[in-house]
């Protein structure tokens, strides 16, 4: 294959030299840097998954079904019981990983020409997905504290004229949740922050809250969901890779409008989420009570996690995710890298000086502690 | 939900009034419409798929590899297998279905001012891949008999300087295939008819040839995978929809040289391929031996169907694939609702005047003989 260097491909320009996305995989003892859920599917879990491959294989000569509707039926019932929120089937649009259901949306809403509007610190694969659909990016800021700040975000629409504002809540890499309130100020200033319509009066801005994180809120956070009945050009989106565990299996969905949905019904490539992806998340949606009962567990950890870091003298953004960002450390890489050595892994992530530890089972977060008390002198 | 209509979405304006793409999902006794395999997977290819997604299960907490290397050597050996080419597993590259590939490869080479080139009649979701990803779109033409003039050809890379071309063979909707001289003067003059690269020399064009349905061919029709040792910039697409009769799962894959694969990792949602649809492939891979045993089936059935419908006047495009487009017909809208009256679904595709019919088992091309003879009196 020499001949590769002597005929020059045709990359976008924009991607030249760039390297694929991804944080580190390394095989080491206590992974806490991708905000994996610890805990794997039980067996009787694993035994059903199987079953419900087992029962739609004799179909899979045949393309799945492009519509989808008994899983986003399923999921639909799933966010009634979790959050309270009455939601139709036409209200859930889902695909492989909620970073799919982000790109659904600015393939549907961005584009040249088009901005997308976050603000920063935030999760580092929004600007990707802007890149991904040729869409403009602007970062907007957060406080010192992570909070959002509803008088400058409200500015930042206003004079960015986005087509589409992404609010994590809970942030990553912070976890820091926003208060409805602040949604609430987004979400009404962007009835008419969009581009220019096809008459020139202006159009919305769709508001996503990104809420992969969500189940592990603390009591009393409430969810974006309840807002969806007063905005049309709202969507929350979900995963099933976080609270459900099950990363490896691609399921991500959001919940809007109908005629939002719709849209995004006409992006999708046809067949994209697999008949066996529709089983695997219908079988797991059956084990919900199990596998939220890790999620209790799990917040309880994260807690005890702050109060211990808290404890030693840490900053700590106040956390309803299954991760937690602390600071601030003097030389980031180097406690990182001290942690890796007592085989740690946790993520660079976030302004200069802090670091992410995603929360473990209880044993790997006593790994942590007892390695970051060897590698900061605690 | 009565508010949806008072706050206008910003749909990207070449949306406005699109229907999501995709042929009638009906519910008939004979669906000969999306060239699907007839044959389901075995009572012994189910258990594999079900205990390869058990063994798979108890890792879905975390992501998958994102990588897939694994996949990929199986993927190469396979190909070599079936088609004679040494490949390494790093000029393979897989994705949720060949549709997705398609997407990557877009993403990767296409954009805004960029162009791709194919030939008409052929697949109809090329100009939507174009569309998703905001490339132009320009259909040079096939013959008559739907073969390719070379000189045609090179003349439209000439003129439009496409960064991507796309060549279906065996060809959809016609199920022709093209000769390898035709790949190879379109390869040839592709090594300088993209787009001026950041030196201001011509780049390469990416050619495509998409052989979704090759392993259908007749004895002596080659593949593209031969010519890749010779063309850095081509690229060779199949699935394991159609010959492995796996639709529902959603696995496509490329073969190219490893500086092109490493252009689509860039483009990649990060962890497109989840854990589950990477155990299907592989343990659906193990068991090639009695999936290929049913493509020489449908073959000998492809064959027949083309020499009856001859036989009965008809035209009958040589058919390489698992399809075959017939014509001419005097209305073929009556001609396709004579057929679903009589409980089979074809597909109303190609040029005015034809239709396509998928290779079913031999009952249903018994079914679709019986109901086209009486619908045309024979």
């Amino acid at each position: 294959m020499t001949a590769v260097r002597e005929t020059s491909l045709p990359v976008r320009p924009d991607l030249t030299g760039l390297e694929p996305y991804g944080a580190p995989q390394l095989d080491v003892p206590v992974l806490l840097n991708v905000n994996e859920n610890p805990h794997p599917p039980s067996a009787q879990v694993v035994a059903d998954l199987a079953a419900a491959v087992a029962e739609a294989a004799p179909g899979l000569n045949r393309y799945p079904d492009r519509e989808f509707l008994d899983l986003r039926a399923d999921l639909a019932d799933y966010l009634r019981v979790e959050s309270g929120a009455t939601l139709r089937p036409e209200q859930i649009w889902a695909a492989n990983g909620s970073n799919e259901v982000m790109l659904h949306l600015l393939q549907a809403f961005g584009g040249p020409g088009r901005t997308a509007l976050s603000f920063a610190p935030t999760y580092s694969m929004y600007p990707e997905y802007a890149r991904d659909t040729m869409t403009g990016w602007v970062a907007g800021r957060r406080e010192d504290d992570f909070t959002l700040d509803p008088d400058h975000a409200v500015a930042q629409l206003t004079e960015h004229r986005p087509s589409v504002v992404l609010l994590a809540s809970p942030n990553n890499p912070t976890g820091t949740a926003l208060p409805l309130s602040t949604i609430e100020a987004v979400a009404e200033a962007a009835r008419t922050t969009g581009p220019e319509g096809a008459d020139g009066a202006p159009t919305a801005s769709v508001v996503v809250v990104d809420e992969a994180y969500a189940e592990f809120r603390r009591e009393g956070t409430p969810s974006a969901l309840e807002l969806l009945d007063r905005y049309p050009h709202l969507a929350v989106s979900r995963t099933m890779s976080k609270a459900f565990g099950l990363a490896g299996a691609r399921v991500g969905y959001l919940a809007a409008a109908p005629a939002l949905v719709d849209v995004l019904r006409v992006v999708r490539l046809p067949y994209h989420l697999s008949a066996v992806t529709q089983a695997v998340a219908r079988a797991a949606l059956r084990h919900r009570g199990e596998l939220m009962a890790q999620v209790a567990e799990l917040r309880a950890e994260r807690d005890r996690t702050v109060t211990w870091l808290r404890g030693h003298g840490l900053t700590v953004a106040d956390s309803d995710a299954n991760f937690v960002l602390f600071g601030p450390v003097e030389d980031r890489e180097r406690v990182w890298r001290g942690l890796l050595d007592q085989g740690v892994l946790i993520r660079v992530v976030g302004p200069p000086g802090w670091l992410r530890v995603s929360i473990g089972t209880a044993a790997e977060m006593a790994a942590f502690r007892s390695a970051l008390e060897e590698v900061l002198g605690l």
